[in-house]
């Protein structure tokens, strides 16, 4: 299957039948994950970060060096000529006359959108606003699929700050076109936004909610995905303080976990995550950066090629 | 032609002759833009940008990469060890070890010249002070001699900041190797400089000056070279408010243009070209970005080989 | 010799032999320095630069893309997520999944090994604290060896500032694999540590330390190398400025010079050189630049193959 020319804006835009054949080409692709193949020779990818994001730019950069592409960009809006007001879709027509697929990340929701409607060249959000993370997503569902050699049928429990992650938003999209059991844990205040609610009733898949991390939700899970809780959602610091304790996973309720639990965090943590877990068989969140870097060389090939 | 090994400091430095080679060259690379050649292949470009300048950086890096070369370089003096005192000299001297061509950019004039003084390897003037920019005018000139088949005889019309943009200044220069006809509109306090209306009066050059756009300029103009008016070249404020209107392009302007009006603009703009021109066949400042690769690809390969 | 998957932290990470191997091969890529050679393709560097220092990042960009590997990176803290609270381990146990060698520098002391320990992949320590700066040590090692013939039954005096100097530092302890005779002229405040004049002492290594460049101290010295003298490390500015002229080498003091004296200096400098000593055959400078090209070129090329 090839996805050559598409726009990645959004997981939604991906089926599931396409999911199933990125983690295929991404299974397939990771001899040359620690070498190299000649398959994008002649391509450039303009990496447009619009904020920071070490972390995703170096997986991008590298998939697509791996496959032999070259790369241009910048990170950060100050040293573009933004700063002599410049419009971005500005910025973007000028790309577009120098790389064959544009990788960008955004403060603004809907920046990707809007790019991919400006340019001919295909267009990857690498992260916009506070919904969208496809590739996240599709790396989060790449490392369970690989890991549990399928989807359907687990328990997926979610951990943290589940309102303004955007990480999590994509990935419960993703995951909706599997047959998964959902598990919110949150302080009230970053539950589960009302619409990603609604969506899920719509699609007719029962969830549970909790405000604590019982034994028996851990007892459980197939997978817990933790994310952090940032201090600036709260207005009242006293508030933050209260909470943090309350959704830190530690080894003590690892206790209660299936042999086979996974425990995925989209990356940077804070202390959300007791570090002794690292150790444990359960953590799999270093695994899938290597995933995640799979899933951007797939996706590279199959919409370049 | 062959330009192996030598700088461009200022489009005075190439002549008419050598202007049409590197067109030539620039046509012959085409192919290769949205591929990649292997003909620099072992050269590396340094890219020492001393103030930011995304789009021409990017430029400059897409167009060595398409041809198979290496690219190491910086943006911005914060980051370098200029920050300890290094001086710009010793930089250059350090970097001739590295590299086998120096791409500058740096806000003094005569920097770009100091630096290609100083060291052994080939220097290319990526925009220095208010006067030189070779590349930029090189890119106006292909833009114009690919889109019209010629240069002589052509009526150019420049408006807006004909003093302080070192577009301007280079592209009236380079086309003094042609027989044009100049138009000059501007604001009486952005006028062209004394010193080059005594260029062009040297060179036997009749020109014509105009503070305001006619109808009957518009009609005669073959090209309308639009560039921006910076707020902070103005000491009142409500003088820069007075004019800005008067030097922006409109489709109402547009009625009365030739058939085969070409509308070029440096970039990156603010408000001076009214964006529903972009949509029309004069616009042709993005193509003009995607011309300003071929000749910076041809540039390099003529002088790297 | 391969130094095939190892650790570069220190300079006394290093025996003899290996040095001698690495000049070797480092002599033995000067071909490439100008061109480009296979032997690295498919590897991934990973440059972590936690301070900015653009002539060590440059040196080993390039040595990196002349052997035909690929580059990733970061130059500065404020970029990266440390931002949002990752912490570096975790960070280099994320980039451990998309590069085959990672080259660190970090205002700590003891940062390179930390990341060395947490990460399965080789890591070069490229200057961190005040201590260690292996490659720079290997760079200047590699220029007396190759401009002399020899290293043994060299004097090598050091002036400016031998406390803080990391330069100085990781030299010393390189010389001390090789029959050497030290000579330190510093400021009392800028004296070598003790601990360093005791590690010369247990290696029954004698030394002569005065405060100021006599006839004497020239005449005999084979290398003079020159360190800056920064401002900050004195309370008292008078006390800098007292002291700052005295360590300056000057055209004057070269009149005492053998005809095979070598200057060297670690860059950038500030006016601790006389700049008419670069035109004189004594300065090595910018020739130590090049070698310290070679030396990293051989480094990466014996660590990862």
């Amino acid at each position: 299957m090839s996805l050559r020319g598409r726009d990645i804006i959004s997981i939604k835009d991906v089926t599931r039948e396409e999911m199933l054949a990125i983690f295929g080409e991404a299974t397939s692709l990771e001899p040359y994950a620690r070498s190299k193949i000649d398959v994008l020779k002649g391509k450039v990818m303009a990496l447009l970060f619009f904020e920071p994001s070490t972390r995703t730019r170096l997986s991008f950069e590298t998939a697509m060096k791996r496959l032999g592409g070259d790369v241009i960009g910048f990170e950060e809006p100050s040293i573009t000529s933004m700063a002599k007001g410049e419009s971005l879709m500005d910025t973007v027509k000028v790309v577009e006359n120098y790389a064959d697929v544009i990788v960008v990340r955004h403060p603004f929701e809907g920046a990707a959108k809007a790019i991919a409607d400006a340019v001919q060249i295909p267009v990857i959000n690498a992260g916009s606003g506070a919904l969208s993370h496809p590739t996240q997503a599709l790396t989060d569902l790449y490392t369970i699929w690989r890991e549990k050699g399928r989807i359907d049928g687990l328990t997926v429990l979610f951990l943290g700050d589940l309102k303004y992650s955007r990480a999590v938003r994509s990935l419960i999209q993703g995951l909706l076109n599997f047959k998964v059991s959902f598990v919110f844990v949150s302080p009230e205040l970053l539950r589960l936004r009302e619409e990603v609610r609604e969506e899920l009733r719509e699609q007719g898949t029962s969830f549970v909610e909790a405000t604590s991390l019982s034994q028996e939700l851990i007892r459980e899970a197939d997978v817990i995905y933790v994310t952090r809780i940032q201090r600036e959602r709260f207005v009242d610091p006293m508030e933050y303080e209260k909470v943090k304790g309350s959704y830190k996973l530690t080894m003590e309720h690892l206790r209660y976990a299936r042999n086979d639990l996974m425990v995925l965090h989209p990356l940077p943590r804070i202390d959300e995550l007791d570090r002794e877990i690292d150790k444990t068989p359960y953590a799999k969140y270093f695994k899938q950066v290597f995933y995640g870097l799979l899933v951007r060389m797939a996706l590279l090939k199959m919409i370049l090629t």
